[in-house]
């Protein structure tokens, strides 16, 4: 198809589109003429995925790059592409402020990283991880990646004064291991590598999406029953 | 304290809180002087939950200024400010991509965004949250800001091919329930009102980051009891 079709049937304006080929996430068309180009269904699904990850995944076009160039290497063994989808998926790499540009955040990005680093809050969230890991079973590297980022989120926990928060980590836990589990299982029917690969980038992107929206719609109900008026506490919590 | 001691205390630059308060989002001090104010341990304290916000939580400085406004308005109702807070950590609203400068991307917005509403796939999404809804006998409105957005998550999933994905829904429902229950358990312990307010801020968005780092930790665990071998399973999922 040309690509007026392209970004009919995606619903992605054709300027965007060739802005996404110039950022490398989407293959160029194939050229038919020095100044035509055809797309094919790949494309459309490729862009379909770009915008999930943009929209409801909230990741930086620079990060789906990243992940993308690995899904679409063939020379890369599947445990590899899949190790860099996780890596690049972690709200520390994507969440960044969109205000860092303002001046002096470049020079405080490497204070506050350093301060992160080397506070006594880090060195406790460390330790909590690595008993959390021990008292659970889990196999897992405490210099893991997502252990790095739970880290990170329990010395924040404790620095603005909510440590008592870090009690509810085996609660957290215990529902974190079924849904590991049925992530895993759904990753699992996938046997073409690029299927597997794209369900590992889809179901962590989207599945954590879903299950934060599932989460605040449990405040509500939950509020709804401690406070004995599902009207108010639908208002209560941002119906 | 003068603001250089603010700024060792909370390792942010002394531009970076200027720039803070000059975006209303940190209280500027008290001046002693013409050209001299003086800060206290609630200005210290409000730099940490800014940071916390902006590096782990990933919301932007706009989003953040208004759900602070709000907690800071004694004139405001309990309810009402949960509802600015509950409201503006939707991912929906803090996620959107950093490129959406580049142009084209702003007419795409709205055509986008268009297309989301209106698309077989939004018809399918709100249906089925709807049902799930029904079915957990859960105290939602329909029209409830998280509900839309689970609508959209689904909705993506729907489009990028991989609508099996949302059989999980009860296995996440399951999950999202007992962690719900202890947020709010960890919310009902405070009593004054800017404890509640902030502990409610805190819990929502240091809790989804903190889920999902334990998430994505679950699944290295089960990935290395799926395929036998610790190590690789460790390198598989990113470690």
């Amino acid at each position: 198809m040309r690509i007026g079709e392209l970004s009919r049937r995606s619903g992605v304006p054709v300027p965007t589109i060739k802005y996404y080929v110039r950022e490398g996430v989407l293959p160029a068309g194939t050229l038919t003429s020095p100044n035509q180009a055809r797309y094919d269904d790949g494309h459309e699904r490729r862009l379909r995925l770009i915008r999930a990850l943009l929209d409801v995944g909230g990741l930086s076009l620079s990060a789906i790059a990243e992940v993308l160039e690995a899904v679409d290497d063939p020379g890369q063994p599947v445990h590899k592409v899949l190790g860099v989808a996780a890596g690049r998926i972690i709200p520390e790499e994507s969440g960044k402020p969109e205000e860092s540009g303002e001046s002096g955040e470049t020079d405080e990005a490497e204070e506050v990283e350093a301060a992160e680093g080397a506070g006594p809050e880090s060195a406790d969230a460390r330790e909590e991880v690595a008993a959390l890991l021990a008292r659970r079973g889990w196999y897992v590297d405490a210099d893991n990646a997502a252990a790095r980022s739970l880290a990170g989120v329990l010395a924040a926990l404790h620095r603005v004064g909510h440590g008592a928060f870090v009690e509810l980590l085996d609660v957290y836990a215990d529902a974190a291991e079924p849904v590991a589990r049925a992530d895993l299982d759904y990753v699992r029917r996938r046997v073409a590598r690029e299927d597997l690969v794209e369900s590992v980038v889809v179901g962590t992107v989207l599945g954590e999406a879903m299950f934060g929206a599932l989460r605040r719609l449990a405040h509500v109900d939950a509020s709804a029953r401690a406070y004995g008026d599902p009207e108010e506490a639908g208002r209560w919590a941002g119906a």
